[in-house]
């Protein structure tokens, strides 16, 4: 089987503009632009290859806020990638994708994070390997019930055309893989996660990670349109800068993507333009009861939200 | 032969209340208190253990800062600890020590990290087998270098009685360990680091642990005195938040201890005690050359200090 790598590519491309052309056009005419910055890794690095990083800072809806390309490629599989497919240890492959992650500076506005990418495991002699992964999942400030089933209904409308129980299978796995254990605690209100997708042919799971992709542009920006006028106080930006520290502690300390990229010399500023902007630590701080602090940790368990 | 377990757990206590006493001190009377906060783990979980956390923040010198007594034992070494030693590997373990982090307001006071420890894996009809562990480390934002050199001579001077080139291999170690591997880059001017000692005998090692926790507050308190009252704005602050980044990033990302507590079920809230209280992030950004922002980066490559 030929693997259309050039299709894969276009695709990834074209989201990243698509994304980057609707996000200009939430901040509005007022608003901040995406600074494109376009990088190459040396060949002779234990990890090479290029990419387009879109940044904005300081924008009118986003405080900070990226959408990357990358596409890299190395001579061998780490070991990290093959637990799970020790079959494929030592392949060369190629990774690409398109990683999304904004944080609004109106704290009534949640941070969101996208992100579809395929894998390819190549042998002389040999089929082949090739997998895709993805997912979009929101993590809100304040509790809007609205927004969280709006999210959510999108999800499973886009996926619908792959099966009846896909939604929820990614769904929950979405809640177990955003989960900060050393606190018992959801990283936000979910979406959907899935990884090593390669059931149902290439075609099939191709379309699928389109189909998370493009949902991105009908999933996120209502929400933000919603209550990015809603006027806030330092006691909201407190409580969101508190609560980013919760996305700071997930993605440096259990997420996958951003573990491997960092210690297999991936381009840091890119892997880390997921960290918010402003971000707090207090110790032990609680939300008093009955408080809007209060009630998104209440929202924060995972449910039925489609 | 026997541990005493006494001695070990009195010095600890007593180095706690002695650096809160001392840290309390530098206040001063119109200054911050520290909150001194109990806490005990289930003997069920699997890490039981106690501990006084002592924290401080908003405080007149310092923004946020901890010095945590703790004792943790559990059934079996975990994997992570043995590595080094299998032959250690399902004993009974007791671990206790004092942890120091602090972060003063002022961006011309350096922040400050401090540890010791001691370790003992028991195992029935065996002998006990233990280490220590341990270091301080600065982490400066504008560049002094007669507070580099103080901080490096007393744990020269410190460590002199135990040989002659301990001082040496003990800072090589720091500039070692405490160095980000994604950014290429170390966390600070370093200081001195040491972990799995034994060489000597338990007495010299415990006397060793005891003259760098003892050293401290002759190495740090003095740089804070000489800074705390120069004057700063938004400009300082803004790059002081920048710098306590790559902190958070060294913690989350590197440094094992952190990373062996939070995925053990170590206290999430002593651990994290190390964050500092604001953090931003930025862009791929660097200071313009020949500002005071550009010249820490020249003093963070190792060099010889003492």
């Amino acid at each position: 089987m030929t693997i259309d790598t050039d299709a894969l590519r276009n695709y990834f491309v074209r989201l990243q503009t698509d994304l980057v052309a609707a996000l200009t056009t939430l901040e509005g005419p007022m608003g901040g632009a995406f600074r494109v910055d376009p990088w190459e890794k040396d060949p002779g690095a234990s990890l090479a290859g290029h990419g387009r990083t879109a940044i904005i800072e300081g924008g009118r809806v986003f405080e900070r806020g990226g959408v990357a390309f990358s596409s890299v490629n190395g001579a061998a599989l780490p070991p990290a990638a093959t637990a799970r497919r020790p079959e494929l240890a030592g392949r060369a492959f190629e990774a690409m994708g398109v990683s999304l992650v904004l944080h609004p500076e109106n704290p009534y506005c949640p941070t969101a994070h996208m992100n579809v990418r395929a894998l390819l495991a190549r042998k002389e002699g040999a089929e082949p390997v090739w997998w895709f992964g993805g997912g979009m999942d929101l993590t809100p400030y304040y509790p809007f019930v609205d927004d969280i089933r709006h999210f959510h209904a999108t999800c499973r409308d886009a996926l619908r055309p792959f099966g009846d129980d896909v939604y929820q299978r990614y769904k929950q796995w979405c809640d177990e893989y955003f989960f900060l254990r050393h606190r018992n605690e959801p990283r936000g209100v979910g979406g959907v996660f899935f990884d090593d997708l390669d059931e149902g042919g290439f075609d099939r799971c191709f379309a699928l990670t389109r189909a998370i992709g493009d949902a991105f542009a009908t999933a996120y920006p209502p929400i933000v349109e919603r209550r990015q006028h809603m006027p806030f106080g330092e006691r909201e930006r407190d409580f969101q800068a508190y609560r980013r520290g919760r996305y700071v502690e997930f993605n440096l300390v259990w997420d996958r993507g951003t573990l491997f990229g960092l210690q297999s010399g991936g381009r840091s500023e890119s892997i880390l333009m997921s960290l918010p902007p402003v971000v707090k630590w207090r110790y032990d701080w609680q939300p008093a009861p009955g408080t809007p602090e209060a009630a998104i940790y209440d929202l924060l368990a995972p449910r039925d939200w489609a």
